[in-house]
């Protein structure tokens, strides 16, 4: 077997969690199998980059912060490396031009392209567990890239794609997915299974346990994903395509407290304008969430819709820039908003599930600012403030409490 | 004008020093100059990154140990580029890989074999200031290599052959040659030019201030080295073929405090036992330097030599595994000598250099161990207690005093 394995920064934060990860590969590796590691910066050492470049200077170009990042990943599969060969076991660190692991241009955010397997091919043939740096890529001017958020998710799922491995180990600091944050829900209960495109959602909509564009990549190239703690022994979660086990109505609920909405108002009640208004804020690569338009009345109409927190701001000013051409009378913003998401496959063949989301939430006393539902989806805004309280009745509702 | 400036780790320890390097870059570049960089890591950070590996593992792999390295330059370059930036000066930094910087395969102490020119090439046309990782190579097999000690100064000076650079300057914490160490003998003068063969023998005798293997390449491609200081505009020393002015007798006064005697006694006096003691040292790669064999007598015969303080007891502990083959009777180590040595071109016209060296020492009741001369050098061992004192007459009679 050929097995991918997947280790974040808190699993390499230091020398006891190095040598915890390392034992657990060799244990893999004595099995017989061939291991492949990718290992993301030890702890907060990405942070200390940016800090450490900030320093020097307040917007850094984007090319020279990849080529300050890739440091990190190179620092973790150097010292696992040597924590192995300390354990008596072969095994040989790689970066990304070692690798070559082809990417578009994009600095701080682009996209595995391609990946040559020859050189892990080799060093596999030869014994060796080979540990190759996440969330680093090189591009078409052999420079360094890097991949995003969660970027190393990816680099994993990439690989076991790219070697036909026989599994993806994704290891995190939870011990799998939940039908609901186990922190927020004292009820939640881990899944064994679930499909690609509910976990998609679920790690659209916050639920943080793997990075969506890695999810998608499994499901585009069949990775048999599996989610565990690297803490503990338990066998964690399988993402795959088609899920066995006598399905629940729903699998997970997830709460996103970063989700702004931000309303435009009186708006012409005229053709395009709708089109405007996006059309501003994709320019400014910010990307909207669920939308409502409201009916045109007395000649104008109004459009809300989220955006991410991190966006509203530049969403605003964009708007603000653009008032005359867009005809709108004011913007309002409100940040006290949460997006109540429940996924499951199994509601594409049950049309009552939503009602039976929007009576619970009436029962609770919640309010439902807007809604947005997509075939294994359904999605609420609504305050900040009930946003714990509404997650745990809905949890109840659909019987995921154990 | 293509100018190689190679700074050290103090001059880029911290922000402010990256600046002042950034700054002294910039002046050239508005003159219109191509300007190439050249960085070692950080201050300490090569030594913190040893401290983090040793942790690990004692003995880590050499191979590991160069992947775990190359991270320091590669935090210097980005930094830097990121510095030239902020000062609105368009920069680029580039590391082993992105350079294609061909070495030998040896880890941790690799040979220079070929430097592609490509790249670097089409960023100066592009108006860029180039910042390149001193240290750092790649062999055959696409695994990084570093250079061993002082190799950002060959780095440099094998770009600006590559390049056929008009100067390279390689930038210290002193402002140049002296005639000797100025902290030792407060009448040490700067010296204004130098030869490669002298500059070559005072490298290797401790002055320490270029890497011999750099003066080396220098003298074989005839690169005019410039060796100032980072901190202040004087004009540093300029190291060439062939020294115009009008010669001194002797350049330089250098002590080497590292240097350990050894003494091999009562050995067998028949043919082939020097080559037996000195190859057993030479499969343990232990370099020997000074070499003194005592005329045969009843049979027996002794050999001296010396040994970096480092390899002493690797050499001790080589011979006494062999001592019934090598037939010595004792071995005797001697920690408390140094190596005094004169420097000059002008000594080959001159056959009292090295008398005047005697007599000198003679006056001043310096016992002198053993000898070793070569065209340009007159090198006496002589007890560690004394080295200052014997050093500052020699400078004194030699007229070097200013």
């Amino acid at each position: 077997m050929l097995i991918v394995k997947k280790f974040g920064g808190t699993s390499v934060a230091n020398k006891e969690r190095i040598f915890n990860v390392a034992n657990r590969c060799i244990e893999e590796y004595k099995k017989g199998n061939d291991v492949v590691v990718v290992l993301s910066a030890m702890g907060k050492y990405t942070d200390e980059l940016i800090t450490m470049a900030k320093d020097i200077n307040e917007k850094p170009p984007k090319r020279e912060m990849d080529m300050l990042f890739t440091i990190g990943e190179q620092m973790s599969v150097a010292l696992m490396a040597m924590a192995m060969n300390k354990l008596g076991v072969p095994a040989v660190s790689l970066n990304a031009f070692q690798v070559a692991m082809h990417t578009t241009s994009a600095y701080g955010n682009a996209r595995l392209k391609r990946i040559d397997t020859e050189r892990i091919r080799r060093e596999l043939e030869s014994k060796k567990i080979v540990i190759v740096t996440g969330f680093q890529g090189i591009n078409k001017f052999d420079d360094y890239t890097t991949l995003g958020r969660g970027g190393s998710d990816t680099t994993a799922v990439a690989l076991a794609a790219a070697l036909h491995a026989d599994a993806c180990e994704i290891y995190t600091d939870v011990d799998g997915v939940y039908t609901a944050d186990p922190r927020k829900v004292p009820t939640a209960r881990k899944l064994k299974e679930i499909t690609y495109d509910e976990m998609l959602d679920l790690a659209t909509l916050g639920a943080g346990v793997l990075h969506n564009r890695s999810v998608e990549m499994a499901k585009k190239y069949g990775v048999p994903l599996v989610v565990r703690s690297s803490l503990n022994n338990e066998e964690g979660t399988v993402v795959k395509e088609d899920v066995q086990v006598e399905r629940m109505l729903i699998s997970g609920v997830a709460v996103d407290k970063d989700a702004d909405r931000i309303a435009v108002i009186g708006l012409k009640d005229e053709p395009g304008i709708a089109f405007k208004v996006f059309d501003t804020l994709a320019k400014k690569n910010i990307n909207v969430d669920v939308i409502l338009q409201s009916i045109g009345r007395d000649g104008t109409k109004d459009i809300s819709f989220t955006v991410n927190d991190n966006d509203l701001d530049d969403a605003v000013a964009a708007l603000e820039a653009n008032k005359a051409r867009l005809t709108f009378q004011k913007i309002e913003a409100n940040k006290e908003v949460a997006k109540l998401s429940i996924v499951g496959a199994g509601m594409m063949s049950n049309p009552g599930v939503a009602a039976k989301m929007f009576e619970t939430l009436y029962n609770e006393n919640v309010n439902i600012n807007m809604i947005s539902t997509s075939e294994i989806r359904v999605t609420v805004l609504i305050n900040e403030k009930d946003a714990e309280r509404a997650m745990n009745a809905v949890h109840e509702a659909f019987g995921l409490s154990d």
